[in-house]
């Protein structure tokens, strides 16, 4: 099956993440394009002029409109049960985190929620979200268990993100984050929470079922210390699962730092980052992730994304989506975000949501770039150049929706 | 025809605006809820066992949703030519307004588009941004000129407003915004630019064709000041048409204080208002309406809404959609932004773009409420609570958007 798309005003060929630099500013867009996809891989791609003549068994006009790789959107808890639009209400009215907190709300909330919920509940009241990021035109999905908090809980959660692996066409990329906040029965025993999560019986059964890639911690006052953190990672490392952080989202722990020491695949967040830290990040495999629509959502402080970029590093961005501090399902409108509140251009936008958030998956090698033998994860964007995606807040021009060759959405 | 909208969780029955103080904190809600609708009018509602047994010649199923008037966009300039994603990259760059400007950028942009565009274009291009508008839930929606800046450009503008009311099942409100700016072959004699605009031969064609219902001035330092905004309103209320103002939004210019002083319809923008001045809107019959969307875009400071409700105002949210300073088409999006940027509640939010919007436009008296005798203008969101819009940013709920009684839209 080789398929020829063609008529494409603006092919933003994304090269593969990590990108930093020149590469991060100014990506490769080809005019009047052309893009050869055979099964589920591009095998080529190019001005339409020199494109080959054929034979093809299939062949997609894009009307003009601009072509770029499926989005990767590298840091979500899209897997939860139940809303907290009320708490929402409460934050607006001038309730503290911490009043919230102590009348039973915050991350506690969705643990109860979740705890109450059969695998297939949690799946239904999951999947509604998938669709529409689909729509978006997000194709891969990084996914956090974390409102379980026990160990049946969160098997349960990471079972879920592989059935929905296997339900959508969207890629599903499983991260246990058993340390998002101690659940209430281990109050004030954070170190006999963390025996109990990393258990070989828990850590034996993730890596036995395969269940997940990446072991994550909520490194922060009120959560878990720097040093908690780092056991609980390495506990998880040791079987198989690469480190991620979140860090310096409200205060700066040196859990970015501590993301560096133990080659953590990203560090998410990161609000509060120092000058320090982002020499520490420099050289580093550690992908420093950026989350706007969270910041925009509670009416805090944006991570220094533009510092960031100038000091070279490969910046991700993703959506955070959560029911308490980011319900925002669409990368696009992160992207528009990260646009008017962090100053980054509609390409270096793309970039971030693509190659490098790739990277901070570990997928760099086959998603996030249009590049030869990589997978054929493409959009066909209604819009004559790349700029206009970000520009036009919220309207969304995805017209086809490629994962891996093969066209799963189309409007 | 007789209809009963049944099943519906709960019924947000926003009553006819302006409204301010208590009902706009906290309007009726009612659970577990029917509507009657007879021909394009509401003509009763209330608890759902209280509903009499009919004959009804239809039904609708709510599905437990949640049923709300149609949203009322008070402030747009949704009819415009053109695209300005090139300016929006060249501000993220750092580029000031001044520069933009100077380099041809701005509102005289889209000027010289729209001048290029005729009567079918212009109409083509903008059709689909009301198509989308739709979708979200909007019913009704004011249009500005001001993009012509000639009478010939203008009266075109006008008559796009007209042709897209006739064709789409949005309720349009035509406004002649005759001083948006000065244009180009006017430079420097603003005094001989607004004896064109306020001509007999553009007033009485407006009058005549009914082209226009109100008349607005952009009251700032670069366009229009306080005296020449007053001459170029007075001479359009002669004319027939109700004043509209964009006051305050750069600099503090005493416009909010002429909306007053005119009986403008309302006062638009409010960014840089005073205490003064909140003081001189109360009581008086102007509605402030809020833009977040316009600060979000550009990254400046929103208007101090929450003061405003506070103060006893009844104030209106709307999108400002335009090529330049604000492309966002989605109402709720809108509500999502004031809920998170100024402290409005999602009821708030609501009222805000329901009775208020409707005030603002001078049709307070059949649309953006739930009360008898008013224009079935409804939605039946797929929410259980009405909070939940606002929470779920750039989700749309929307799943049956009804018109002066006719279903119009169903997803």
């Amino acid at each position: 099956m080789k398929t020829l798309i063609d008529n494409i005003a603006q092919l933003v060929a994304v090269p593969p993440g990590p990108v930093a630099g020149r590469a991060f500013k100014a990506p490769l867009v080809i005019e009047n394009a052309a893009i050869i996809v055979e099964h589920d891989k591009i095998i080529g791609f190019g001005p339409s002029v020199d494109a080959p003549a054929g034979p093809f068994d299939r062949t997609i006009d894009a009307g003009g409109g601009t072509v770029v790789p499926g989005l990767v959107d590298c840091h979500t808890h899209v897997v939860f049960a139940g809303s907290r639009e009320d708490e929402f209400v409460r934050r607006i009215e001038g309730a503290s985190y911490i009043e919230i907190l102590e009348a039973g709300g915050g991350i506690k909330n969705s643990v109860r929620s979740l705890r109450d919920a059969g695998l297939d509940d949690l799946i239904q009241q999951s999947r509604p979200r998938l669709d529409r990021m689909l729509e978006w035109g997000v194709t891969t999905v990084e996914a956090k268990s974390g409102y379980g908090l026990t160990p049946e809980d969160e098997i349960k959660t990471l079972r879920a993100i592989r059935r929905l692996d296997g339900e959508t066409p969207i890629e599903l990329v499983p991260t246990f984050l058993g340390a998002h906040t101690i659940p209430p029965e281990f109050d004030g025993r954070p170190g006999e929470y963390l025996d109990a999560m990393t258990s070989p019986a828990v850590l034996e059964c993730i890596r036995e079922e395969g269940l997940a890639e990446f072991a994550d911690v909520f490194c922060e006052r009120g959560a878990f210390n720097l040093e908690q953190s780092r056991r609980f990672l390495t506990a998880c490392r040791d079987h198989g699962l690469t480190p991620k952080i979140h860090s310096e989202q409200i205060t700066n722990t040196g859990g970015t730092r501590l993301a560096v020491e133990l080659g953590a695949a990203s560090a998410d967040h990161l609000e509060f980052v120092d000058d320090e830290t982002i020499e520490a990040l420099r050289g580093s495999g550690t992908i420093p992730v950026v989350l706007p629509g969270c910041s925009f959502f509670l009416g805090s402080e944006p991570a220094p994304a533009r510092k960031l970029i100038e000091a070279g590093l490969p910046v991700a961005l993703a959506t955070d989506v959560n029911p308490g501090s980011c319900t925002i399902e669409s990368l696009p409108l992160i992207m528009s975000m990260a646009a008017t509140m962090l100053k980054m251009t509609p390409l270096e936008c793309l970039v971030a949501c693509t190659a490098n958030a790739a990277a901070a998956i570990r997928r760099a090698d086959r998603v996030g770039a249009i590049a030869e033998g990589y997978q054929a994860d493409l959009l066909i964007l209604d819009i004559p150049n790349v700029q206009r995606w970000a520009y036009q807040v919220g309207v969304n021009p995805a017209r086809i929706v490629m994962k891996r060759g093969r066209i799963v959405l189309e409007r």
